[in-house]
């Protein structure tokens, strides 16, 4: 039995794999930190204290060690590559557990992609847990490339890399009882559940707990925070790209109630998981906002094992995972050393060489658009029309109604008032559908941008000033099997290709982030002042936040959750 | 689906089951105690709030409302009470779920013995969750009632009201990595493993808890607490009849460590639970020691959930049980109201009536003793023998050598010091296996006391000062289908019938603990002057609590961890 060879190294009658020698521990247990050696039998940690033998030692010479960090919730596609790049960058800031909600791939793949991820995520450096989506279309408002119900998702939990059900993010379908959500529920009830809801309050919230969701992450204040877990909701404070949520929590944050509360990035784009870093930027915050080491450094490994009943993690224990972190000051918590199953994995940002094995890992292309139907005219059916106002950096958009120009009975784009046209080409089933409008706000003066990123659907979307551009910028994303690309008429001034999904790359981390760069900056050449137009771009699709959005199927009032004509006055 | 009733329920469009009106709620996730109003549906809470509208409703008028309160570790057995009983007094107090070892019962009559205590806990007012006994028989050098191994027992674990392996009393045995243990841990590591591990430091405990043991409960100060919760294990702190930790651990709980501490009662006798109470007493124990309200009650209620993964009780949020307490005074912490599933099942310290259904309920008599082997002489091999030597009020004894006076060849009982003999007869296998010896300090100078309650494989256990006495006494116990009883000479003097295994009554615990106290009355009128002689008798033939111990086997010297002969000079 594996369980004899472990007992024997701690009890000190056999030389450990690997001692940690003089290492200053970050006891999450106690609370305490203290010096001590830790010994390592193959992939566990087997026992603390002095006097352990070992086969090899390292000397931390009172370097501060403490459980590996843990990503309470993310999507690994906002990084724009894929497990193993992902890993090539959080790995080395102390990451070693991340639970990865598959979800935009999903929309994309449907089962395929979450298999693919598990594929890519296998030999690597970093543990993937998964939560499977729970909200795959978002509505039906728009078209997705997959359609799971309950009975479609069910067998997944069996999976031992499965900890739950991700964000349920139909909050109201929950409250409202809808029973597709009530039987994701249902087929998850003993394994974790995981919320979303913002800003649900009151009864409303009430309701949603008693269906058995025990977490949120999207808490954008303090009080918001605190009525969640005075109903027993895990708060998972979140620090995305698009989401700053953690100034306005810490300040919530007690030693009475600091144990339900962890820490996660939801979505960080390449350039902020590179500046930035991941869960670590949130531990790191945290310290300098304050709060105590400890305390900090449970939100991201304790309080998340706990939460997300992984019983062999989140802390330095005989018998864990010897999952482990390095650093040497406490203010400024660098990681500079990161252990991961017993072994040495990453040292000074680097993750260390090692042999990961070529897989076969089959993914079929994503691109399935029926071109024949593809034209960007749009017939001048009215005078005033529905228009998508753009809220310069935030994901909302207003509800405007505007004078469209026309002529020949075809409608215009209005480069003076800041009117571009947009459009919405369904990418899954080559259906041939397209929604169109017009978008204000995106300060586009010539040319088109395009993106097969478009919440959550992930269809192709596309805005510019002229057909040729709009043509140009959808063909060369098509041609890269998805991505984004920036078009000036026929000229295709930068692109990003994301080939896995229309969502991810291959190539490396730092790569993409370049890419990305061009791509905005081309954007920007056309006259967009909007500090990043590509992602204010790929949620212009995203038909769940208010107020006006626009999918394959045409215009979405949020607010009154319902399809809308683009014409006022036809 | 049943989620349906609750979410309405919840956000306030059909009226709740129930609505406690005015209530002062303690919040375990945020450490608040606030004014709060609690609806609930079905046995489940649905919603904390204002503006629940009911069925029926209750004004608490400010009392405090508290999750029921959960005991970590009891032997139910000790009691001398079965389940229902025991639940008639401890429910009333508050405790609405017991983890209970069903250990005693078990060492008598195998899983049998588990078995019904899972068909009297049936139906009743209290939930008892059961960890796997995992040491039947303590050791191979007394003769219990049942033999299980890992194959015995593994199915065991997916029965809906079983949580784990209880208490690993072999941690010799684990830390020498013997198989059998071994083998138990390994069938059981994927549910809760509770530990036993008194005294028990460094790598030895290193080692044990490597193998996967998570807590311990054999604590008696506060750094052996401290080193196992730096280990990560939990601490459930023991306040039981025979050993009394409370007040050496209460000093080492800090705000940073509590959430680690549990609170159980392990062995409570009948007077004990009716004068002082079960885990009530120990969260009053704590907070009259100064323990903030939140923390002692989140010891007997979110933390030990936590720890034994029960998902939907410690707390009062939406979705879990409605296992409720009621009470005034934060410094008395009498609880004057029970709700258990949403049904008020105590006021003022009674159980309300209720409807037991009766069921069919077979347990076979446990008195197998094979009478024509039982003498009660003693040849005179020697001069001096081994004589266990009692130290009042402890589990321990002494190993004693004294000269014992004889007469034809047959050795004598040394009334003039205080030497009796003492027998332990087989009772499980008829095997007429009997062993036979000295004690010294019981104090008997006359009669004799019998017991079918000795620790652990509970064979029939008589002290006495002659023969005669010793024989009516072992008959009066077997007359009884089990239990304790008092003879001087030919005269019973007194009796407790324990007829279920042995170990338990029938009885109303009230009537238990008056017989009880005659029993304990009546060996203290034939001379002993020990506060409990008979708890004290059913604790000598414990082989595995230093330093010498009878077991039907014969005299075992438990340092040296063998049997030993009886003379020294033969």
């Amino acid at each position: 039995m594996e369980l004899n060879g472990m007992i024997r190294v701690a009890r000190g009658n056999a030389p450990a794999d690997l001692v940690l020698r003089n290492a200053r521990v970050v006891n999450v247990y106690s609370g305490e930190i203290y010096p001590a050696d830790v010994a390592i039998f193959g992939a566990r940690i087997a026992g603390i204290g002095f006097g352990y033998e070992a086969q090899r030692e390292l000397d931390l010479k009172g370097s501060y060690l403490a459980p590996g960090l843990i990503d309470a919730h993310v999507h690994i596609e906002s990084s724009m590559v894929g497990v193993r790049q992902f890993a090539q960058v959080v790995v080395p800031r102390g990451v070693t557990v991340v639970v990865a909600d598959p979800h935009e791939i999903t929309n994309v793949l449907g089962l395929d992609g979450i298999r693919y991820m598990f594929d890519q995520a296998k030999y690597g450096r970093l543990s993937m847990y998964v939560m499977v989506p729970s909200c795959v279309p978002a509505t039906h408002m728009a078209t997705a490339g997959a359609y799971l119900e309950a009975k479609d998702i069910v067998a997944l939990q069996n999976d031992p890399w499965v900890l739950g059900l991700a964000e349920m993010m139909n909050y109201h379908g929950v409250v409202r009882e809808d029973q597709g959500a009530l039987e994701k529920i249902d087929a998850f009830k003993a394994r974790v559940l995981d919320g979303h809801a913002p800003a649900l309050t009151g009864k409303a919230l009430n309701a949603y707990v008693a269906a058995g969701i025990g977490s949120d992450h999207e808490c954008s204040t303090a009080d918001e925070a605190l009525e969640k877990l005075r109903l027993g909701m895990y708060i998972l404070a979140r620090e995305a790209t698009n989401a700053h949520d953690l100034a306005a929590l810490l300040p919530m944050v007690t030693p009475e109630n600091a144990r339900r509360i962890c820490f996660c990035t939801d979505d960080r784009h390449p350039a902020d998981l590179l500046d930035q870093g991941s869960v670590d930027f949130l531990v790191r915050s945290a310290i300098r906002a304050g709060l105590d080491l400890v305390t900090a450094i449970r939100m991201a490994t304790l309080n998340t094992a706990e939460w997300f009943r992984m019983y062999d993690r989140g802390g330095i224990r005989p018998g864990n995972r010897a999952d482990l972190i390095v650093f040497d000051d406490p203010q400024k918590f660098d990681v500079r050393m990161v252990l991961r199953a017993g072994q040495v994995v990453s040292e000074n940002g680097k993750l260390l060489p090692f042999d990961l094995p070529e897989r076969p890992s089959y993914l079929r292309g994503s691109m399935n658009v029926n071109w024949h139907s593809v034209n960007f005219s749009i017939p001048a059916e009215g005078r005033r029309a529905h228009v998508i106002g753009v809220v310069p950096d935030q994901l909302i958009t207003e509800k405007r109604i505007l004078e469209i120009p026309s002529a020949s009975d075809v409608a215009m784009p209005d480069p003076e008032h800041d009117v571009a046209k947009i459009a919405v080409i369904e990418r899954h089933m080559a259906s041939g559908r397209i929604g169109k409008g017009f978008v204000q706000g995106l300060g586009l003066r010539r040319g088109a941008v395009a993106s097969t990123i478009a919440h959550d659907h992930h269809n192709l979307i596309v805005a510019g000033a002229d057909n040729i551009s709009l043509t140009a910028a959808a063909a060369a994303v098509a041609d890269m099997g998805g991505g984004l690309a920036v078009a000036d008429g026929i000229n295709i001034l930068a692109r990003l290709p994301l080939p896995v999904a229309g969502l991810m790359s291959n190539r490396p981390i730092t790569e993409v982030r370049r890419s990305l760069d061009d791509v905005i900056g081309a954007a920007r050449s056309l006259g967009s002042e909007l500090h990043d137009p590509m992602m204010t771009l790929s949620f212009l699709a995203l038909e769940v936040i208010p107020h006006l959005k626009l999918t394959d199927q045409g215009l979405v009032d949020v607010d009154e959750f319902r399809l809308v004509p683009l014409w006022i006055d036809s």
